[in-house]
């Protein structure tokens, strides 16, 4: 088969090629990182992505409480890479992959084969096996989620300041954060500042102030991969703006009118959940070993136990190290992609493998306004330090990345003034019992969904 | 029954009230508008509409087409109207009016009774009869309209890029805009700028530039609407922009997988709905003589014959006025909404309505970048000039709307350097075959959709 240009012939499934194949499956942090850094690499890349965007996961909360626009924080993976003249991106869905043959499945039937595979999917929420609950309280992993829970939570406010009977309107302010990480924490204070701060005087006939948010979870503290240290300051933070924080308590039921903790009955319409993340169904095609939650167990090296040409990053990846988890944070999945790339250029040089090093820089969680929680080496921080340290952080991320200018405005313009630049839900419509999107009523009471 | 703060029995539907009440239906330029201009009167004002923001539409077309993002064009309605004392706003959506009660019935079942009526529905898209083709072809007159456009343009160019087969990739890279007014036009010309200059250089596969851009008009000129000197200029930039302009042309069929043009059979995977717009179905419920196309034939002073208390404005407002219609745009919405509340003061005043006089400011439409096509007075202005005069209207309109500071770097950006910086599509998943928003795959190659 004679050479054609490497993006003519990327889809095929054959091995015969002038220039060895590099698969990137999933284009976030570790998945982007890996591509990028083998820019120069005498490699093909493809990067495949089931959607066109990269996301800017830390910031995702910001686009759910409506202080952002999705585009502020997400841009075309085929624009970053634009320039990368060795890599193409494909929006494909891969089904399954086949180490046997060094091929993957696409959803669509098309079949793609890698000479190097660096598996990078991420993880999904996960709702314990009660996959009912899905609908009823969305959790925080995409564009289109972040979408579902602004719509969700604007339309409660809406549906408030429409219902004139005070006991049927306390369900609709009161919002259940699940899950007590730091999304859960990030979404908990965002509400109770968007119902005091943002839309205080928005509305006539409810007090939005009143409004009630809980933050459950079946830990003993908030934050509980976190540090202990950093803990009772992010509660005491939390509590200071009025979240009801419930510890050692796990949602027992959702039937969207309520939530149960346990055997108390909690009248809600917003369950938003934080609660845990688990992996894709593609990781079980793998066929190795894998953690409860369904992470990749990888060796020190990021490959895959039996398969040299496979290694898996970023949250995918379940790697023991020191007797701890890596986390599942940026900075280890950006770094596990810089290494992975990095094992791919000795590979094609012939050279083994390196094993991968974790190096912490630190972890945070904001919880609102300057409040904030940090590790940074040795140090714990909270309280206004700790925010400016992770805005700081943030915005020097966010440089670079896109439109740097319109997010810092934006956001900057959100947290001085409390105001949410983005209070748009798209399809905002008065939602019928059972509708779309919309809570069911409760059986007893048919105009309890005003 | 006791004087109650007007916006606790803001929902009743009694006519025993201390001031009366003017209730605003449509919180687009007229109705808005309308509210505003009552902040003095003593009255208590009700805002409903169904979505919970204001629309600058003039710009949604960049939405559409990823040029801004939907917040940058919209805003809470409550957030516009938050320092007026005497309006609340409500999300509701009016299923019916009873003029003989006086009271508006809500699709939820509640009732709200008015004493005077200010009716700014504004009209959705027509497919003249073939309600089938809505599916296939998203028109462009919600938010949620605008994304789902995004997505398909954007989908796409993904799929083309994903198949190899040169036959087959075609269709993905062919558009239908049916509908050569403003909005059409604006599409053809936007979309063969995002093939020909923002995505040219993100792709491998496909020659984006080889995109097709069909404009489709039953008319004989562009810009149908607009003072016949301007259609000209306006084709000629278009198809200097490369848009195929098809005049005197219907569509007769469409499946999914082309659209016909009478006999002549294009295939398509994309094709976009700006041909036609529709009086939405409550206007019916007036009982009162309409157009064809369901506006409210109102008297001079915007009243409907036989109910003084009611007054239609902006779109759905039909009016001749010197033997021709009020045209259907922002700056004759916004007078007219002026206007009815002036008459609303006036009657609460017992003097009698005043007639309504349009003062014709011009119109304009832009093709692309520096091209757009205006009459201003007694001048018709095209190319850079009529643009930047386009340009210059719409910043002025635009400060004091939102964030102006935002839209303007965006924009401006987009336009300097033909980015686009919106370029999400929310939940840009691959297409199969019959899925949701995927174009149908012809029957017989069910791999057509790859």
């Amino acid at each position: 088969m004679e050479r054609r240009p490497a993006h003519v012939d990327l889809l095929d499934d054959t091995h015969t090629r002038a220039r060895p194949r590099v698969v990137v499956v999933g284009g976030g942090f570790a998945g982007l990182r890996a591509a990028r850094e083998l820019r120069r690499a005498p490699v093909d890349v493809v990067v495949l992505d089931r959607r066109n965007h990269h996301l800017f996961q830390p910031l995702l909360y910001q686009v759910a409480t409506a202080g952002l626009s999705a585009p502020d924080i997400a841009r075309p993976i085929r624009t970053v890479l634009r320039r990368q003249r060795n890599a193409i991106v494909l929006l494909a869905e891969v089904e399954a992959v086949r180490p046997a043959e060094r091929i993957l499945q696409l959803r669509d039937g098309e079949r793609v084969a890698y000479d190097h595979l660096i598996l990078a999917t991420g993880l999904r929420t996960s709702y314990f096996g009660n996959d009912s609950w899905r609908s009823l309280a969305p959790g925080l992993k995409s564009v289109a989620d972040a979408l579902e829970i602004r719509r969700r939570v604007l339309l409660a406010f809406e549906a408030a300041e429409r219902e004139p009977d005070p006991e049927r309107r306390r369900p609709w302010q009161t919002f259940v954060v699940v899950g007590a990480g730091p999304t859960g924490v990030e979404l908990a204070g965002a509400l109770r500042e968007i119902a005091t701060r943002t839309l205080a005087r928005d509305f006539r006939r409810i007090d939005a102030a009143a409004t009630r948010v809980l933050l459950v979870d079946g830990a003993s503290r908030v934050l509980p991969g976190f540090p202990e240290p950093l803990s009772d300051p992010a509660r005491r933070m939390l509590e200071g703006l009025g979240v009801e924080v419930r510890l050692g308590a796990r949602i027992t039921r959702l039937d969207g009118t309520a939530a149960w903790l346990g055997e108390e009955r909690v009248e809600t319409r917003t369950v938003l959940w934080a609660a845990g993340v688990e992996a894709e169904p593609l990781a079980r095609t793998l066929g190795v070993e894998r953690t409860s939650d369904g992470r990749v167990k990888v060796g020190p090296d990021l490959r895959v136990p039996g398969h040299p040409e496979i290694q898996v990053v970023g949250d995918l990846a379940a790697l023991r190290q020191d007797g701890e988890w890596v986390p599942g944070l940026a900075p280890a999945a950006i770094q596990m992609g810089r290494h992975a790339a990095r094992n791919v250029r000795r590979a094609v040089r012939g050279q083994p493998p390196e094993p991968f090093r974790y190096r912490d820089r630190g972890m945070m969680a904001t919880v609102g306004r300057a409040a904030a929680v940090a590790r940074v080496g040795p140090f714990d921080v909270a309280g206004l330090g700790a925010w400016l340290l992770w805005l700081g952080v943030h915005i020097v991320t966010l440089i670079g990345f896109r439109n740097r200018l319109v997010v810092l405005i934006d956001w900057a313009w959100a947290y001085v003034t409390f105001q949410r630049s983005a209070r748009v839900a798209e399809e905002l419509r008065h939602p019928r019992p059972g509708e779309d999107g919309a809570p069911e009523a409760p059986p007893a009471e048919p105009r309890a969904d005003p």
